[in-house]
């Protein structure tokens, strides 16, 4: 796995400095930019943008190119992640182990710190001067269709409402594929947008993300029954205590570890027949399945 | 003023119409739907649709070449009225005589509401088949930009931090020009980019932009002094109440209104020499200075 982890490595500090200069360079009031920069830098694993690079890896593109759309990826991730913390949403006080960001800066400048970096993450795309106009068209569209009312953020609303249900399989499913699928494809869906590969291997790809990101959120499920809370940086076994449906309560801890290495199996399938070199995605994809937090 | 009364109601039923459209489309659950729908079509003047197509009439342009930017625009206006009603932020029951958001669809729904029109406005530009890709880029950029962390972000929170503070006329300014004006200017940028104007024609636009987004909320301060809460909408008099900083506090009524006229004058005076037809926009900016809501 050293192979993975360095350019993982490499990686997450290029994406931390770029994302730090986005926010220093904003002509905004300082207590507006020091909110959206707590949780942009709080500890983020930055799980899309290595799936970003490891597919532009994949066609042998310049890494760098990706780099805009990547920040403004982990933007709009982070924004959803201050807006579902908020009180009148998950009313969560610790992520990853620090102050959610409403704890510290107050819910009104949380609500527009979130809208905030959301709005700049499209700003961002456009300014880029790397991409041709019909591909920042794309990229702007697909991450709004990902992030939007069709996707993350009716995953959100479908979650919310599905809480202490009993919801079937098909229910769950739709929530995962939204709420988190749509934006771990994304990144994938981006390279194919930025390396112009042809339609035949975007589909392909497009069934691959959709295949490692259920495989992680049932990973997810796993780790709540399996984890520990010191591993998991967050309170274990809480799905449990939340009567929440998970794949665990669908199909039991066995049923849900064959589904998951289902999708696994899918996942490594897809990229073993595709003619571009898979390695580091091969990597991520084992990776999903043991990874402990 | 029949001419302009008539093109507004014309104009109004048409953007009505499409906003409809827009949200029925949408493949998401039907709450999400309901909430932003409810927002949308609560009575809203198109204020800044209007001043949109207004515009694209001055240029003889097709004006229905803007509505899906129209409709993009009401919708990031209407996020910004459904973010800023929260408890959290102003806690405002009423909206234009009727329940806000939150106090009909509950806070959670509310934020989510929010965070789904400000994304479709994106995939809505993105989405139509009027544009060349080139349009599109400085479309999104340019409403980005006057939505996001450098602009309508910005102004809420310096407004929000200002709050029963003695402001300088600055600061006040400031408010404005970032919380209301760069939204409220953002449609006549729109229709230069739609009628590919030349640079100089664009910057006198911008100009002009600016004077009537200033003049809007001088008139805002006067109406919440001389105005009655049956004619607004909305409770007379709540700056005083509140101990807001207002153009009155710091300029007095007289001298407002005379900052009021001057800004107008100035707004006037540019589309005076513009060789375009400024008819209606010339109407506009009359009644800016007239309105009693």
């Amino acid at each position: 796995m050293l192979h993975l982890k360095e350019f993982m490595d490499e990686r997450i500090g290029i994406i931390n400095d770029e994302l730090a200069k986005y926010i220093n360079k904003l002509n905004a009031p300082s207590n507006l930019k020091k909110s959206m920069n707590y949780s942009l830098m709080a500890g983020g694993k930055r799980i899309r943008p290595i799936l970003l690079f490891a597919t532009l890896q994949a066609f042998q593109k310049n890494l760098n190119l990706g780099l805009p759309v990547a920040c403004a990826l982990e933007m709009i991730h982070t924004y959803s992640l201050i807006h579902d913390d908020l009180p009148c949403m998950d009313d969560d006080d610790l992520r990853r182990g620090k102050p959610t960001n409403h704890k510290v800066f107050g819910e009104a400048v949380a609500v527009l710190a979130g809208d905030g970096l959301l709005t700049y993450s499209f700003q961002i795309i456009m300014e880029s001067d790397q991409f041709t106009p019909e591909q920042k068209v794309a990229l702007v569209y697909e991450l709004a269709k990902a992030a939007g009312p069709e996707g993350m953020v009716a995953g959100q609303l479908a979650d919310m409402e599905g809480e202490n249900g009993n919801l079937s399989l098909q229910e769950l499913e739709y929530i995962h594929l939204h709420k988190t699928g749509k934006l771990l494809a994304f990144p994938i869906i981006a390279a194919t947008i930025l390396a112009d590969c042809d339609r035949e291997v975007k589909k392909e790809l497009a069934e691959y993300a959709k295949h490692i990101g259920l495989a992680f959120q049932i990973q997810d499920d796993i780790l709540d029954v399996e984890g520990t809370t010191e591993k998991l940086g967050k309170t274990a076994g809480s799905d449990t205590e939340n009567n929440k449906s998970t794949y665990i309560t669908l199909l039991s801890l066995e049923g849900a570890k064959e589904k998951l290495n289902e999708h696994l199996s899918k996942a490594r399938a897809i990229l073993e027949r595709l003619p571009i070199d898979t390695t580091l995605l091969l990597e991520i994809t084992d990776l999903i399945g043991k990874r402990e937090n």
